[in-house]
């Protein structure tokens, strides 16, 4: 755990997260200001900072949940697509160098690329969370 | 295999590429109209359209060819970053319904989102797969 880390407090449970799947080794909740609602960050436990220091077991093991999540935020959300985006280095546009994947529901015309980031208004990110947790155990 | 599918019909060897890596089910091959030079296309053999449609262990196996070919990437362009995208259905600006990953590499202020797709000048685009194809055999 690297204790100046926001993604390893959120796994230590010292900050707070909408959690949408958890294991031994993964963890996927809620980007609390995404584009589109459902926006969820899939992450090691393990700190790593990008893909360059992934064992091969933990990039297949991730790669599986974000898979899955893909699955579950597309239906959760009802969405017209899903994008998978991994960002390594701030060049690439990484701002929590704590290794993550992005899973973002798509809409038609839904302008993503230049849209402005949203809050999600009290009870929303939860009921989104939980919606997307119920596609989960229907995988 | 589909017939009418330009990545299958790359896989078959009836259609040109420039290769970067290979093996008995993952193909990986230049973007040939990227934004950054070096942009690379990571699929699996088999026709699939999308995330939603591969297995487990098809999906396990991409990555770990992803992982590499983004460290290959990153050090044959010399490049500050790496982002891995991959599209999954038109509203999230699939065009070509074969499931690929892109591995893009990124530089300090590139203007990567706004910026036009290049053109590889004759030979450039052999020289830049022999550069990624040197760093895989260095992993």
């Amino acid at each position: 755990m690297d204790n100046n880390c926001i993604f390893c407090r959120i796994v230590s449970g010292e900050l707070p997260s909408f959690k949408v799947y958890e294991d031994g080794q993964t963890l996927a909740f809620l980007d609390i200001h995404p584009k589109n609602q459902g926006q969820t960050l899939v992450i090691p436990k393990e700190h790593t900072e990008n893909i360059y220091e992934l064992s091969d077991e933990t990039m297949a093991r991730l790669s599986l949940v974000v898979k899955k999540i893909a699955v579950a935020v597309k239906n959760g959300m009802s969405s017209d697509g899903i994008n998978i985006i991994m960002n390594n280095e701030e060049s690439a546009g990484q701002i929590i160098f704590h290794t993550h994947f992005h899973v973002v529901p798509r809409f038609n015309q839904d302008n993503f690329e230049n849209g402005p980031h949203i809050e999600y208004k009290s009870e929303e990110a939860k009921e989104v969370a939980e919606k997307i947790r119920q596609e989960i155990s229907n995988i």
